[in-house]
């Protein structure tokens, strides 16, 4: 077959693709989730320990859910973060990604509702549309997802017969795009909503270990008393994205669902193991530590880079996580800048990729620009770049307007 | 939530269970696919230089269709086997169970029929049920497939006005459980046949470099000349199960939807990196040396195991792969004996797991044993223990009869 066979092309065509093309050569990557260079671990030791004295583990299946010291352990590093989990309420996945698309396996039928925050996480996106998921879009401030627009939404959908929405997709802290966190109260008022119109929610937590300033909150998921919040951990932040190791927390009973559509033989346990050694004996604090120094520094650099060189755009200093969400001055246009910005040899991802909804119309000067891949000279240099696009795309808007 | 919710019930409960419950302490393992610990390969100079030299690539995302080293490698390996495909028709993925995964979001609907032999490798068939699949069976024989019987069954649903299945599954080298291989007539044919019917094949082939006899005859792969086959690839049988690096090959235009479909951040590099530096300047063919010398002597004992202590029992000597199919005298149910040789400390799968459809009969008297995993001394104890429990089973069947 030369050409795609077109009762397949409903399926792909529904997917946005998901990530941007490749960097030109030379380009500054602001636009990635990858770690910065700085910090990524030695494992050798880990590995060789891995593969060596626990071979017969680490080169044979694995079981489905998980080694059992890995879940333990994950159990209690939650458990040290204010979640009363036991071990059999973690199911190990391939990376954060998996395990957000085998709950949407086991909660959604196609044209199924969820709720997202506008914007929201854009490479989860396709995943919800891969499953026919419609979208019910909620706004944020500076506390988060805001739960009364939820509430009148829900009950808009109940007053126009819709069927309520299967959960509620967030990512309470550092958010992804806007770097917001929830504040205590709009997360107890999240989780009591969710109790009172039987939703479930999916608390995407990547980045909570990343914090350098103010308090850290309880996860939604420990304030939830009725096992309705799912929450998906990632070791991509804590240690390193190549490792694909992330996990769902949930209660036993959908954990067991949950294997039995996790039809892999097991995630890797090499990578599991290579985590365990390298976290044992305060390895992995230690290594937290260096994270947040680095990307507290990255931060820093980048919100003087701004203030001096796009004094009209604004954001709010985030108090963790890798992003600034910069709002571009006077409606110029984010997706003009994004394109010139590439030219220009800087890579950010305009705003527009990150509302679910397409039929509804959201704000165009958005821009996302990612911290924790650069290093300090890197974020002058494409602040720089940046502000010369800006500069352009208003220079050359009025000439548009008047053609 | 203390129990599970009653509207989720109906997914999981599609799914059999995959695995067998793990085998109580000492019991001698003929049931899992897993790698002999004789032939588990020292990964550990590999791995140091994968996380030394390699670090910025194996602990950052990597490219979702697979490292282009990887893909190139593949493309490669697969060329050299008859297949004449390039690195862009080539998607790595988390195990080849993963493969088949994707391959079933790709093409099925819920409802729609495939096509599997009877019997057929039971792990797939929960993967096929979890998207709501039916199963059109078609026999075996020596020869593999048989394609006159398939050629029967596609006409008579065409009489019957029932759509055609969406694809032929088979693993056409040492099938699994039946150790089969198809003759060079029958893999002509059924691909003959699936151009003349428009159905896709799927061409699962672990076991394929696992050949201790014989003559080794083109993959269906190879024989196609309207990419209509997608052959689902592993490094499990190659190298070691734990490292869950598989690969499909397709058209091209199918593997760039795969890739939208795979929502997982790129499959993991670091294991990727470590298959290809343990895979360089030959490693990987002499390892496979190695892994033959392993089975084939196992294969060996196995059978003269058998011919011993079960010389009432009846197979066919497999040419490769990790089973034999066992077929017990006088219609002995193969349920009760495996029920059996596990309280004898032994663990065997009775053919029942292995045939999709429950509401038709199949044969009752079959096991499938893997020499795989066991020592010569434990296979020769396995076949020991497993001739006591057939014994027992055959005594206590006519007192049971007279009941």
């Amino acid at each position: 077959m030369n050409t795609t066979p077109p009762h397949l092309a409903h399926r792909a065509s529904r997917l946005a693709a998901a990530l941007p093309p490749a960097a030109p050569d030379g380009a500054i990557a602001f636009d990635s989730g990858h770690a910065s260079p700085a910090v990524l671990p030695d494992l050798r030791a880990a590995a060789t320990s891995a593969l060596g004295t626990h071979r017969a583990e680490t080169l044979q299946y694995a079981p489905r859910p998980g080694l059992p010291e890995m879940r333990r352990w994950i159990a209690e590093h939650m458990r040290a973060d204010g979640c009363a989990v036991t071990p059999d309420e973690i199911l190990v996945t391939n990376g954060a990604k998996h395990a957000i698309e085998l709950l949407c396996r086991l909660l959604l039928d196609e044209g199924d509702a969820i709720v997202v925050t506008a914007p929201t996480y854009f490479t989860a996106i396709p995943i919800f549309r891969s499953f026919g998921a419609s979208f019910v879009e909620v706004p944020q401030d500076r506390d988060g997802l805001d739960v009364d627009a939820l509430r009148d939404a829900l009950e808009a959908r109940a007053r126009d017969g819709l069927p309520a929405p299967k959960f509620v997709y967030n990512v309470p802290d550092f958010h992804n795009p806007t770097g917001v966190s929830m504040s205590l109260e709009r997360r107890r008022a999240l989780v009591a909503l969710a109790s009172e119109h039987d939703l479930y929610i999916v608390e995407d937590s990547p980045y909570r270990s990343v914090r350098f300033d103010g308090e850290s909150l309880p996860p939604l998921k420990g304030l939830d008393t009725d096992g309705r919040v799912f929450l998906v951990g990632t070791f991509a932040k804590l240690m390193a994205p190549g490792l694909r190791v992330g996990w769902v927390a949930a209660p036993a009973p959908i954990v067991a669902r949950l294997v039995q559509l996790k039809a892999d033989g097991g995630s890797c346990p090499l990578t599991q193991r290579i985590i365990l050694e390298f976290a044992k004996d305060g390895g992995l604090d230690a290594h937290g530590a260096r994270v947040r120094a680095t990307y507290r520094a990255n931060r820093d650099h980048m919100v003087a880079a701004l203030a001096r060189e796009l004094p009209n755009a604004t954001f709010d200093v985030p108090e963790g996580g890798y992003y600034v969400w910069l709002a571009l001055p006077d409606g110029v246009d984010a997706d003009a800048v994004a394109a010139r910005a590439r030219d220009e040899g800087v890579i950010v991802i305009p705003g527009s990729k990150f509302f679910a909804r397409a039929d509804v119309p959201h704000p165009s000067n958005l821009l996302r620009l990612a911290y924790s891949h650069a290093s300090a000279d890197e974020i002058d240099e494409g602040v720089r770049r940046l502000a010369r696009a800006a500069a352009a795309v208003r220079e050359a808007a009025p000439a548009l307007a008047a053609r």
